[in-house]
């Protein structure tokens, strides 16, 4: 049984639906550390941390859990540090639940900055969902932190979604290997000839949805502006769908028909259905579920967590780090030129 | 009479199709000098210049421009700087296009690099295209150049596509003006203070579609890459809609029902509906049109050109950049800073 401490505070639709997420999860052998307010529902399977302290949207992340080592997500990511459990699940703020894993956790041997992966479910049938990251956790990035994120991200397409020998893209302007920022050039000359890694090029925007790929990697700020792009368009058009259909009594008739078809390709855009995002590149399993997160959004992400726990992620991803040679000696050639500074929340 | 030099070669089509596509222009009065092959129809209003030389997607496009005088695009741009012409269309290289246009043309004073803007159509009842720019002229961005993107967008948004007062928002990871990277956070900075702009703050990704904005201003390498994902997502989320809709026999049915619906948002959301991409900053109208585009297409585009040389758009971007006393401040104090590079074709 895995246990996952999970921070009620922080949601949208605030701890009590976190904590109906943690009765969702149980059924699947869960067990569960809800570091909450007083009055959630405790009992089999879920233990209840009283906390009156939080961190929101709104406090700047590192300064908030440098300074408050009572707040939920610190308690709870020192409570997986410590052993009191084996993997952190918050929707509260992605900022501050990337720090508080990192402080907590420290990163894998040889990861420079950790990154932030996101499930993006790809529409249409047999649409597996693509690895896309850093989603957020660092604004720009150096040629040797795409290599990691794209090992980072290989293996953990591998260990945790069952994907054998993940093809990896690497997020730019055009197929040619010449395209693009001059990081991304660069990282490309370096995963080009890497062993124990099947990039297959760039990728363009097009490509984080056309199946190609399995993981696609950028920095921080070109992920989060395609995710969020991605997710807009996707609630656009289908929300154009439905005003079609409502546009005339023909339509509305089509409409009613169609509607049993179309409820499985929503829920499989449902953002809440994969259960979040990922931090890659610390010792230790952080997911962070969709502030909007439902129970079952809530639900997903502890499933997720279990199942990084179960499948052995982190390991698996130090080894990868580790035996990719190619990887190794590019971080090492680069390591003398970047002085590293800290790891910012996007 | 707007007379525009339009480039026969390089569409993904053929020739062919583009002088289909002058000859559909036509009907709107507009007259064409088309630079192509022997062979195609001319007459009434389409003069045919023959080029059998042309420069394609896997030249280089600045070693290309510059020795090859003879290529149909740079004949193009040579003749609409000559008087011959008033506005230059492709649906060739969009690298040669733009460095053709950049040789021909000159920079609009004060402006150190041009940005391809982009006709973003909006999915919904109402959705008006929003104005993306940077869409790859530039890999990298300063941040006094995209404030000059966010006036030259802004001038255009209002001269070509009558928005009275533009909301402009400037593509970053969130709302705060502290989000995002370097040259964003600076350019926020600056934006904020200018008279003479809407500055409605940072959009995110999802706000390209969400109708909030009339221009969205980012570099050319997140542009890209925005407007890419935008473009594979509604294909994909369309594409799984009539996947939905032949499933089984019941949502078959809705489908014929909701065809003539939802035949209206595939329109829509066509990128050749709106006439493709018009290089901002230099001295005269140069548009590129989708790769792929149809007749149909090559008219849209000849139409937006013919509107802009209407409306006197460069006229009016000079008087916008030339007005602004933040702009033209910011500019002066970072001018120093950059020695200028060239353009890079994105």
């Amino acid at each position: 049984v895995t246990t996952v401490a999970l921070d009620a505070f922080g949601a949208d639709r605030g701890p009590g639906e976190v904590g109906a997420g943690a009765a969702e999860a149980l059924t699947d052998g869960v067990a569960i550390r809800l570091f909450g307010p007083a009055g959630l529902p405790a009992g089999r399977g879920v233990e209840l941390i009283e906390t009156e302290e939080w961190i929101d949207n709104s406090d700047e992340p590192v300064a908030a859990v440098r300074s408050r080592p009572e707040a939920s997500i610190v308690r709870a990511a020192r409570d997986v540090a410590g052993g009191g459990s084996q993997a952190l699940v918050s929707a509260g703020s992605t900022g501050a639940t990337m720090t508080a894993a990192l402080f907590a956790f420290k990163r894998i041997r040889g990861v420079q900055r950790p990154g932030l992966a996101v499930l993006v479910p790809v529409p249409g049938a047999g649409g597996k969902p693509v690895l896309l990251l850093d989603c957020g956790a660092n604004a720009e990035a150096r040629p040797q932190h795409l290599v990691q994120f794209a090992f980072l991200g290989s293996a953990f397409s591998e260990a945790v979604l069952g994907v054998s020998r993940p093809r990896v893209g690497l997020l730019s302007v055009g197929e040619e290997a010449s395209k693009g920022r001059p990081e991304v050039i660069a990282a490309h000359e370096v995963l080009a000839g890497a062993p124990g890694i099947r990039f297959e090029g760039n990728a363009e925007g097009r490509d984080i949805v056309s199946g190609d790929f399995d993981v696609v990697v950028t920095d921080g700020f070109t992920g989060n502006v395609a995710l969020k792009t991605l997710e807009g368009t996707a609630k656009a058009v289908a929300g154009a769908v439905r005003e079609a259909a409502t546009s005339n009594p023909m339509a509305m008739a089509g409409g009613l028909l169609l509607r049993p078809a179309l409820g499985r390709l929503r829920r499989t855009l449902d953002p809440n259905a994969t259960g979040g995002a990922i931090l890659l590149g610390v010792r230790g399993v952080a997911v962070v579920a969709h502030g909007s997160s439902t129970a079952a959004g809530i639900a997903a992400a502890v499933r997720l967590a279990d199942r990084a726990v179960r499948e052995r992620a982190i390991e698996r991803m130090e080894e990868a780090l580790a035996g990719s040679g190619a990887g190794r000696a590019a971080l090492r050639e680069r390591a003398r030129e970047s002085a590293e500074p800290d790891t910012q929340a996007g």
